[in-house]
């Protein structure tokens, strides 16, 4: 019995700590700990593999905690064990030197000057984990990710996921079971811990362990239903994955763990005390409840806990080459036709980048929800060198992108790709992204009203102005939370995919369905925060995005007969040169037009923002889709319908100037 | 045989026509719609209740398409059995008398000019359908919302939904088969249409017919697996459906219908044939295999196919009362203390409100993902004469969102609420409600970076952006594409509660965690579109919302003692009345400070729109959220580590007017 008593002793010893944290703090959620005590203790320190003081190492175990808000239970874990968090320094939080958590500072829980936070959020200096996580369903996609990209690494690694009975009712968590079966990534090791209840009520029938087994084997996995406070159920449990993981024949495995919300402490049991942190007299009386348990369970630490040791391996260097430009990879690739016929969707143009850079970079994963042919990552899935690398990850989004998170925390260079509509599904998800620090890259196509036949059930109209909220916001490295990037053409389509693969923070990148004519050639730089000025002028100055650009183009053919010198700039990229654009304004006599396919408060917004700081008078007038878009045949007919129309840029501009058109 | 050989003889008619349509069209998914053709006959032509000219009526049957793109195989039957869409006038789309559709407005699929849109799209004048569709796997959901709306209005109805396989990827499906389940709605009907191709390829292992039976039957759905071009098969499935409908004891029934991707002509069969409509001389060699097809099944209309009748019965009209001024709701619910507290959450005057809403009006239902009590929706959900209409959804956001969106469509109020951050989860799903046109009413608490301990997993802070993109879009009866209102104190939000109800475009209400102090009074008057003048001054005007407007008074109180006479306006709605604060802006020497507690993009920058758009001038200087914030214990804390906390704000001011803080 000395396993379990050892363990249970443990497991007390982690509930109390919890408590006494969470009360320090005076808010979180212990009871949601307690049911997790054994687990855990069996995990951090039987069955993961990791140095406490290198926690981050690329072939460690890792651990998601899908329910992040258990997370005071792992930091009394990681307290106890000495496990590392990067401290704060004057430049920030996790810039100084790894420390070993100790039971002092875990009782600064949710303190402003503290790194503990109350859920958990790597980038204020936790290496050991790879994932902001407190919304919640998105924990195993993230597992998924990992397991990916140790698969690809040649790691053999476990990744672990803890998930909440309530939780599971989120489509993504039955999306990640799917996913994980699909790539058969048996190195995931799911556990629901079904402690009945969420924070109203009691899970719903369909959310009690009975049902979860049932829909986990109703995909095919191999689920072991036990005794989550049972010391040797755990560990049996874990061992049985771990023997599964490597037996090519078996199915995934995933636990089932019942357990006791506010285990050890009867008070904090049954429904009402989900995101109660009890303090003073209640925090004692728990405290005592634990000591009582501790003595009726037998809890000893009478035996050492040993834990298995960190596979040695360690994933190869990538190679990270320079892609050839534009023009040589299309000869590469025997699409030089496109070259004479001067002209190619945006979208197309991305299918050559990603071709190119999959072949240039090694550690570049292609991801993509079931659109290849759509989005032209269907290039990359073609290619007999590079189809390894694609990663179908079929008809959700959301678990697409937190799977992209996963590989991109594994330091994978995942280029995810849908249409700019349907990643809005997976905002939630990608704003987690941000919070955990990862640089995310994704892939909108079909953006703006000009994907015409579809209607706007396929358009991306609203994405630039959500995308843009995270441009106003900077990471500690300088760099803006999402980089929002819409390339007018071919050829800044591809030189902008290049360099998102080496960006240290989240892009965004829109490309457009329909194709655009040639408007720069292989040598033209282009860069994050950059803008072209295509045209220059004196009369007015028009911001273009995207399609637009050409749109606008036109109206500049007419306004220049109409006797109107206008400037053109290809506003590619926001945030962008503030000072610059101010500049060009003022060149301009303060007149300036924005033109976008989009909803407002986007780049015309953008524009606004950077001269109405100024205070030097400038007039900003704004065209962008100002109703709701239908089918059209062509893009021509739906920017008229829009009142986006080259005429109407002409118009709008002859308007500015006091004019009358012709 | 001649049930049969009449609904093969219609079944091959529709898929004629479906081919038709998309070759006229250019462009459609008719191999989607061809694997529908038996679905749709014995639905629409047998087991539907309807009346063809007025298919909105509100004790219809209804049809929810949630795989959107097949869309053209019911404009085909449609046009076959003139069901009314609403035609177009000068006035718009939708504008105009109802008209049977026939044959040749149906060969408009996709034209700029035609209502025969790509996806469903019922604002142009399609009341056969209540949602907009073409983003995939919501479907099941808004079906939900339609038989929860019947259920509450005694009427016995019927919701059939049509499902892809591919799209039941998408975890919402999962999350509605659970609803559903939770709620016993058997009016619905879900239907998987298993013809075993998404786009890119087959779909998974997971997705094929005898997957999905494991999965329904895990949740304890009665499960009928039937061939779905067999006429008998698929009319007794529906008819079982309808039996078990009214079985107290019976378990919800689901049909997965095995079809052929591109039945009845075999060149459309197999992978590689979605999204193409074949024209010209391929679509003349599809409809030749249909003609064939026709002959080799013995198709013939030789028996008239009947429908049912129509349940006669109607809704009762709603009572609809005026609710108690915020004072008298408080003393009816005996919570006068508070008006002694001088302050509440503007979250807990959500609660008071919804709570005082449900009584004064019938219609109105209240939605939560599992934070009610955090919401404080829960104050409607434990009133017993409320607890009948209050929606628990748990944890599942989408899900949530799109049942709202059905609830709205069949006309009730649904009010729903969760955190402003998880709502994030459900933008696509809420993006299709803006475009069916439906008046979604949504509640995120916990907006802005004030939340404090939890930490920024938890906390609003790029929704203002987002739903501001929507701001600048009209609906055809001039109503903002979404109203955002942040309101400030407990009165403002009470009373602009009220006025959501009746609201008839989408509304997203925004409520802050901390206790506020009332700023107004039971007789300040709010609107949509308004904006209050705190403090008249001449030397600068601050706009703020939400929490910030006490923290800018704060501000204010600085300013003042320096000698400052600076304006402060409460910026509780976007889109607010430009010209009052461009105004408001010049009576005060064209200075600006914007205040908000979330990401930029958002408050400031409408405001930086609008004053620029003027040309005048003015200085708009915007504080928000430049960093990822962390927790903390106080909203205090939180407002100085993002330089946001009232020293910071008059700080910012005098730096504007070129003063020194003293």
């Amino acid at each position: 019995m000395s396993f379990d008593s050892t363990v249970h002793q443990k497991a007390v010893d982690l509930a109390k700590l919890t408590y006494q944290i969470t009360g320090s703090a005076g808010s979180g959620h212990p009871s949601t700990g307690a049911s997790l005590v054994h687990l855990v203790t069996v995990l951090l320190y039987q069955h993961m593999r990791y140095e406490p003081m290198n926690p981050g190492h690329p072939s460690s175990d890792r651990l998601v905690l899908s329910e992040g808000h258990a997370v005071p239970v792992l930091y009394a874990a990681m307290a106890d064990l000495g496990i590392a968090y990067r401290a704060a320094t004057d430049a920030g939080f996790g810039t100084g030197d790894l420390k070993p958590l100790d039971r002092e500072a875990a009782l600064t829980l949710r303190a402003i000057d503290s790194p503990v936070d109350g859920h958990p959020n790597p980038p204020l200096g936790f290496p050991f984990f790879d994932a902001a996580t407190g919304s919640l369903g998105q924990g195993l996609s993230v597992a998924a990710g990992l397991a990916l990209a140790a698969k690809h690494d040649g790691l053999d690694k476990r990744v672990f996921c803890l998930i909440g009975d309530g939780e599971s009712r989120e489509g993504q968590i039955w999306e990640a079971v799917d996913f994980i079966k699909d790539h058969d990534l048996k190195a995931v090791c799911p556990v629901f811990n079904a402690n009945d209840y969420a924070q109203s009520d009691k899970v719903a029938d369909q959310q009690e362990s009975a049902a979860l087994v049932r829909k986990l084997e109703a995909v095919g996995y191999t689920v072991l239903r036990i005794d989550g406070h049972n010391p040797r159920a755990v560990a049996e449990a874990f061992s049985r994955h771990a023997q599964d993981q490597h037996n090519p024949s078996a199915p995934p495995v995933a636990i089932v763990a019942d357990t006791v919300k506010g285990w050890g402490a009867p008070s904090q049991q049954g429904n009402g005390h989900h995101g109660q942190a009890p303090t003073g007299d209640t925090l004692q009386a728990v405290l005592d409840e634990l000591a009582a348990t501790e003595k009726q369970i037998g809890a000893a630490a009478d035996t050492p806990l040993k834990r298995d040791l960190m596979s040695p391996n360690k994933p190869e260097a990538a190679t990270v080459n320079a892609a050839p430009s534009f023009d040589e990879a299309l000869k590469q690739f025997g699409q030089e036709a496109v070259l004479e016929k001067g002209k190619l969707a945006t979208r197309k143009a991305y299918g050559v980048a990603l071709r190119a850079l999959g072949h240039a970079r090694s550690d570049v994963l292609a991801l993509d929800a079931d659109v290849r042919g759509s989005t032209n990552a269907a290039d990359f899935a073609k290619d007999d060198q590079l189809t390894d690398r694609f990663v179908e990850c079929r008809i959700a989004e959301q678990n697409m992108a937190s799977v992209a998170l996963g590989l991109s925390a594994a330091g994978k260079v995942a280029m995810a790709s849908t249409f700019g509509k349907f990643l809005t599904r997976a905002y939630d998800q990608i704003e987690m992204a941000v919070l955990s620090g990862v640089p995310l890259k994704l892939v909108g196509s079909h953006a703006g009203c000009t994907l015409g036949p579809d209607g706007p059930s396929q358009m991306g109209l609203a994405d630039v102005a959500w995308f843009r909220g995270f441009s106003t916001m900077k990471f500690p490295n300088g760099k803006p939370g999402f980089t929002v990037l819409t390339p007018a053409d071919a050829y800044a389509c591809y030189a902008l995919v290049q360099q998102m693969a080496a960006a240290d923070a989240p892009v965004y990148l829109r490309t457009m369905r329909p194709d655009t004519e040639f408007l720069y050639a292989a040598n033209t730089k282009f860069e994050f925060g950059g803008h072209e000025v295509l045209v220059e002028g004196r009369d007015l100055l028009v911001a273009a995005q995207g399609y637009m650009v050409h749109e606008a183009n036109a109206a500049l053919e007419k306004l220049d007969a109409a006797g109107i010198d206008a400037t053109l700039v290809d506003l590619y990229s926001l945030p962008f040169d503030e000072e610059a654009i101010a500049d060009l304004a003022n060149d301009n006599n303060g007149m300036v037009l924005t033109v976008e396919d989009n909803y407002g408060g986007a780049m015309g917004s953008a524009v606004a923002d950077a001269l109405a700081a100024t205070g030097d008078g400038f007039t900003v007038n704004q065209m962008h889709v100002e109703r709701l878009p239908k089918s059209a045949k062509s893009a021509d007919e739906m920017l008229d319908f829009c009142g986006l129309s080259a005429d109407h840029i002409a118009k709008a501009a002859m308007g500015m100037l006091e004019l009358t058109p012709a």
